[in-house]
């Protein structure tokens, strides 16, 4: 074999192996006895190891260093250009390091799990301050050039982000988004909708049906948290939730196909190679949010999910069904936001993570500081640190840098959501007949069929010819502030 | 790390590696979309040739070689010596015949899945002389000291085994067992018994129930072909299929029992070592046969299925249900053959594979030697060779010394339970009230808990006191012959 077949050969192994973890993780959360998390850790623990040994391996730089450029086409150029990106970042982190970073995480999210149920800050802040220690370490090693550790950080979720772009998108979107919310408010307040859990099941799997979901190639089960695996481009499986008098399956099952789809629609000649995933967290909550936000909340598809819920006998009409999946109204926890004030709960998190790895936020003032920040971006006092700073599992994983995409998600997805209506023509039209397929072409085309070929601010603009902005999410939730 | 540990952590690798390959194969028996299957094959592939190479690697020699015997425990003393003895083996097999191995297997299953449907042996030849041809080759490759090839393929199932031992016990075997065909046929004649699907599920789950299958460590699902995988010893998973018309829903759920029950009773501190699994195939299937033949297919249990079976509202005598289960009806199909006359089946296998490998048969000759043994044998007249020599997949999968497990599992079964008998006491009477803990207690102690640190001969020598014999079995049919 050559150089070219041999890093190839590599690169398809270290695919597999990816498939199969997120195998494993699929069975941990849908189908494994509880007693068998033991072993599953084990097992994952193996894999993960093995993967790595094979993704960092002294030959892939042999391989590398033989390959001519000159002799490579197109494809095959951005395969050997990221192998090349990927190997060298992953070499620049020491094995101790890596195994301390493992081993933080673990414990810390035990750590936070205990003092979140004990709302009692103090017993995490040990672990949050190793967590941000090995952070700061650890996104020093991987920073590029001269970006500082805390984009070192983000480049492990979405490659190329600049902490300055993101504070000046952040910084715009919060002064924009405050004065919205009183007005939202008003005229688009939250409500409840009692919709039994057989009505909801029904309308999901009728929904999705009508989306391309079908049991040839997809899953639809149900775990504690609704997510997505993809063990290959004909293999998904997404999971969804049922809570009685909620609609939160609406959305979600939704979201999760906006997910499944993207890693669908990737272009075959992709498979298994290092370019066959989608390229960043932020263009894959993109794809969920649009879905999510563009499709599920919007008046016309309430028509069609209100004619699915009437499979359980559940009737309501499309605009209390909308009205109810919109509304608004501030609270102190991110996972259960509106669309209106979703962003700026992730602003607070980006603002104090920021803080915590350049060393300007002190672990012990992290509470004060969240209180000030729920205050001051969202008006909300917050009752407690469990409901408070410590109501996500990411910071006790070790996890920083991963927050921004769930923002960026939201403003992508309004940004593509503009430029394939300019392209396609009238979208409301389409989702009022549930004509999906000139949306789901059109993503294939500008954005899913890429892969990892474009990073995130190069997609976004091959997209829709401009970096994020907010402009389009801002048009997006106007129609929350006025009846 | 010293050699032992070294040793101990690349063998703890290989466990995990072999439960994540039980995983995948069971998710595509049981869960995944049917396009998922071409991925699944690259990443079982991709899984195996991983494997192999962990497995034959020059280090574990190194390893191997600096070990000191004297400073081991019994323990690491068992682990040292199957490792060498894994290794040296494996090691043994050129890389080429692997991969030739492999891909005929591959080649061969298909050729014989059309030939079958055709029944065109004719079609299936030289795909089968191409078989026969490389397991003899790989057979010699393994065979120990002045083994034949076909000694070394049995070795792959049953370490240890005796081609002329097999001869001895299938010979005498067969000589006793055909007289009592045909008396069998007149006092225990098969019957069908039409039992909804529902109340079979119902019977099986109460069943399984009350032999301690519960969802925190089990799960029983449904698949074309009844199976057993273990994830790990708390995460067990048997399968079942339910047809209308039959009963074997009752029987194939206890025989997967059988083997479940077997690796979950392994020694806990051989777990992720090369001995926390079944020591061979036949002793695996001696525990499967155990819990189908002699309590499935026992008149006590019979009282407990039948209550079972009220369950669903179907009723039947224990009697009548008894009478169905052990109906004798020889017939040209292995696996709808009855409990006299199925080791009959294999007993014709295991000649003609022999004489295969040995190369006193020639391929051509295939279809004619099966007529003939099935008279012989069975006083059976074969139909056609779709239901003749191109029955099983097995030879067409390259499967060589594989058969023999099937009827020594029904020997060794019956031997276990008069030794069961002896220590414990009245067995049926603990049967009729469904009170297995002193069955599941005396297989733990004499069977289960070795793990591989027996192999099969002396296994049986230490659980019964005899080698492999034939005169339980009969025993255990006798009651077939009088009404």
């Amino acid at each position: 074999m050559d150089a070219l077949e041999s890093l190839r050969a590599r690169l398809g192994e270290l695919a597999d192996l990816t498939s199969v973890e997120m195998l494993l993780g699929w069975d941990q959360l849908v189908m494994m006895p509880p007693e068998g998390a033991a072993a599953r850790a084990q097992q994952l623990g193996t894999l993960a190891r093995l993967a790595h040994e094979r993704a960092t391996a002294e030959e892939i730089g042999g391989w590398l260093g033989e390959l001519d450029a000159s002799d490579l086409d197109e494809l095959n150029t951005d395969i050997v250009r990221l192998a090349r990106r990927d190997w060298e970042r992953a070499r620049r982190v020491p094995d101790d390091l890596a195994a301390e970073l493992a081993r933080a995480s673990t414990d810390g999210q035990e750590i936070w799990r205990v003092a979140r149920e004990r709302d009692d800050f103090k017993a995490f802040a040990p672990a949050l301050e190793r967590n941000v220690e090995l952070a700061r370490a650890y996104g020093a090693c991987v920073a590029e050039g001269d970006q500082s550790a805390y984009e070192g950080l983000l480049g492990d979720y979405d490659f190329g982000l600049a902490t300055n772009d993101l504070r000046d998108v952040f910084g715009a979107l919060a002064a924009a988004l405050g004065p919205l919310v009183a007005e939202a408010r008003i005229h688009s307040p939250r409500r409840t909708l009692q919709v039994p859990v057989e009505a909801q099941r029904l309308a999901v799997e009728a929904t999705l049906g009508r989306l391309g979901v079908e049991a040839s190639s997809w899953r639809v089960d149900v775990s504690a948290h609704p997510f997505t695996a993809w063990m290959s481009r004909r293999d998904t499986r997404v999971t969804t939730r049922y809570s009685d008098g909620e609609v939160e399956s609406l959305l979600s099952s939704l979201h999760e196909y906006g997910h499944a789809l993207y890693e669908r629609q990737i272009d075959p000649a992709l498979e298994r190679t290092n370019l066959g995933h989608g390229t960043s967290m932020s263009i894959h909550e993109s794809q969920s949010k649009l879905w999510e936000n563009h499709v599920a909340r919007s008046p016309a598809f309430a028509e069609v999910l209100a004619g699915e819920l009437q499979l359980g006998g559940f009737t309501v009409t499309a605009a209390d069904l909308h009205a109810t999946l919109v509304g608004v109204e501030p609270t102190a926890i991110r996972v259960s936001a509106d669309p209106l004030t979703y962003p700026l709960h992730i602003i607070l998190r980006f603002e104090l993570e920021l803080a915590l790895i350049d060393g300007t936020l002190a672990v012990t003032d992290l509470p004060d500081a969240w209180r000030e920040g729920m205050r001051r971006l969202l008006g909300v006092e917050v009752p407690s640190d469990a409901l408070g700073c410590l109501q996500d599992v990411h910071w006790g994983a070790g996890s920083f840098g991963y927050f921004p995409s769930y923002a960026l998600g939201c403003l992508i997805a309004a940004q593509l959501w503009e430029a394939m209506q300019a392209d396609v023509g009238d979208l409301e039209e389409l989702l009022r007949n549930c004509e999906v397929t000139p949306i789901q072409q059109w993503l294939a085309e500008h954005v899913h069929r890429h892969g990892r070929r474009l990073d995130t601010i190069a997609l976004v603009e091959h997209a829709t010819g401009r970096r994020p902005q907010i402009e389009s999410f801002l048009r997006h939730v106007s129609p929350l502030l006025s009846a």
